[in-house]
């Protein structure tokens, strides 16, 4: 049985939350000093746990450990979105350092901007060879612009290798994440073992229609480009209930009206608009029906909308030995206070499982407030976490060891 | 009959498009160095009509006429929009010179600003007193916030008197101007005898929802203020048509989500919205309804929608002697190519309607396009409704000074 040193853990955690300290949670975007600063610290604590640690050409942080295997993989992310949470992230990471100095076989990582200031998982990506030297010449910052090239120079990165995944020295990955929603929170339930990582379908719809004097034109002259989305997601609003999955969820998070003048006529909208789900099926089930919704505004407004999808990841479910000795554990430390959950989010955990068994464990968020810097979990369901998270990896190893 | 010019006022209206030219329009803001070389070059021109011109404190231009009474007073506005026609305003005041060149009893002006750079129709409300100087001190460009003191000291503008108007002077203020919409020329009309213009009544629906992950928050878990902006806006689509009047128009021109990030669920939306009526009776109806889809929304959505009143405009009616007047011209000029139609949109002329007696006439626009540089007018047209507007001019000082 690992003895995992819980306070440590929590003050391990709580001595990270400095660097780029904001109110009760951290600003910390990638490649930004106190990023960077964060990585380095990792690394003498990735030492003293008694791993070799390394920063690669793309900042990921990797501690390798010294013994024999079979090994696990063990971590998360550093960086944090702007203004954002002390735990999104920073857990799975400390995580991995409490079951290494606790004697587990793991290697930990810290991916590089898996909040995205930069591009999409370019860290986990790069570690499993998706990511080429291209993709990073044309990235950049996308709050300031600053060229992704730029700033792995100012970081001190330029020129350094990246690190690839070996995934035969691997068992599988774990990663330690908060839940950022309300599920486990409002069952007062303690811990979620994630069945899978569901999949997001991103799509700009772009309206074009003619910009006009809002005095001047009566209404059966119009052509509004603002009109049409709002009835274009009004429709979306009413259709999807009916076609989606148990568990769907879709969002548009902006809706830009060119010019944005009080007086003026839309000529010109944006709209963002995704939507996630675990079942392929049910998310070729809601393109068609958005297709279709896209397809009726041309015949029923005086304006064109076009559907541009963006991206559609693939959903990752997770490992099932894995899930188990999750689920052991879990119900060994909290029992009948936990449950089986996807994510609704999308975690560097996605694309570790495109190259070995992956899994996921959350811990509950208050408020299931995230991307925000009042995120925060309750100090004993961050420690009951950690040991179920070592206990499950214990079980893991043992078991995969025994298989014939 | 006044003989007027019209090939000297279309050489007229040409000689002040350079000022600012951009491609077939002009950028002439409120103030710049484009828009004050455009004010003197008509203060020259006014004088070569006979007329004392003068600038006052606020950037009004005004040309007196030096004979016996009794007057009216012709005029417009000279600056532009950002990048726009080179008609909007310029029109009525060349208008007005080509009037008082003819022999006709006009004083000419261009109010400062009716394109709104710094303020609400600043020009024409300092001419009749409703101007204070504290808000000369608050005011600021909208576009790239200079101070209008500022603005006003660089223009050389600072320490000058505002000029006051002397309502009794005159019989009436005639403004001709384009009519910035395709009801004429729809129609294949030449002139639009304005009834009156239209208030605006402009309002800001805030509203308050919480902001989340939009992968870890489930679809009833969520208080998502862009979606209560969308279903409050489809129900403004559904039910303003039942209360409006026959020539009202509604129109949102922003949306702002709050972050307006594609993964995020917006905690905060900004709707900008505003509708049009010439009829006390029809805008009340309507604010009541919206008032009422408001309070709706609070009922049925998890969010705080809250509905601030920007401005309330009032009505201007034009005055029936001056609209006879002009409909008899326009009817000679160019027989059953005419209408009487409302001003969709704000004008000087509304300010002067609390003065004296005030009307307008409509030239047609190309495709109904303003506030674009490829805005047009006819050149036959702008002829033929200059002559209107002379004809009118003199028939309705005849007529007036006739009454008992």
């Amino acid at each position: 049985m690992p003895a995992v040193d819980t306070d440590r853990f929590l003050k391990d955690l709580n001595d990270l939350r400095e660097f780029g300290r904001y109110r009760t949670g951290v600003h910390r975007p990638t490649y930004s000093q106190e990023d960077m600063e964060s990585r380095r610290w990792l690394m003498a604590r990735m030492e003293e746990a008694g791993l070799h640690a390394e920063m690669d050409g793309i900042g990921n942080v990797f501690g390798r450990h010294k013994g024999p295997g079979p090994h696990l993989l063990v971590g998360s992310h550093l960086e944090s979105q702007n203004q954002a949470g002390w735990l999104d992230g920073a857990l799975g990471v400390m995580a991995g350092v409490a079951l290494a100095r606790s004697g587990l076989p793991v290697d930990v990582v810290a991916f590089a901007d898996e909040e995205g200031h930069y591009g999409s998982f370019i860290g986990s990506r790069s570690l499993i060879g998706l990511l080429e030297e291209e993709e990073i010449d044309r990235l950049a910052n996308k709050y300031h612009g600053k060229p992704l090239r730029t700033a792995l120079r100012e970081a001190g990165l330029e020129g350094r290798p990246r690190l690839r995944l070996d995934p035969a020295r691997y068992q599988g990955f774990f990663e330690l994440h908060i839940e950022q929603g309300t599920q486990l929170e409002s069952q007062g339930l303690r811990a979620g073992v994630v069945t899978g990582i569901v999949a997001i379908w991103q799509f700009r719809i772009t309206i074009e229609g003619m910009q006009d004097h809002a005095g001047g034109t009566t209404m059966a002259e119009r052509r509004d480009a603002g009109l049409t989305a709002v009835r274009l997601l009004a429709r979306v609003d009413r259709e999807f209930p009916m076609v989606c999955g148990p568990r769907t969820t879709w969002t548009c998070g902006r809706i830009a009206l060119d010019p944005g003048a009080p007086s003026i006529i839309p000529g010109r909208a944006e709209v963002l608009f995704q939507f996630r789900d675990i079942d392929p099926a049910v998310l070729e089930r809601l393109e068609e029906r958005l297709t279709r919704i896209v397809q009726e505004m041309n015949r029923t407004e005086r304006t064109v909308s076009t559907l541009e999808a963006m991206s559609r990841s693939k959903p990752a479910p997770c490992d099932d030995g894995m899930q188990e000795a999750l689920a052991r554990a879990a119900e060994k430390e909290a029992p009948g206070k936990w449950q089986r959950m996807p994510s609704g989010a999308g975690h560097d955990a996605q694309y570790m499982a495109r190259v070995m068994p992956a899994a996921m464990l959350f811990t509950p968020s208050i408020g299931g407030i995230s991307h925000h810097w009042s995120e925060d979990t309750k100090p004993e369901d961050l420690a009951l976490n950690v040991k179920i998270l070592a206990e499950a990896a214990e079980d893991y190893l043992r078991r995969s060891n025994k298989a014939p």
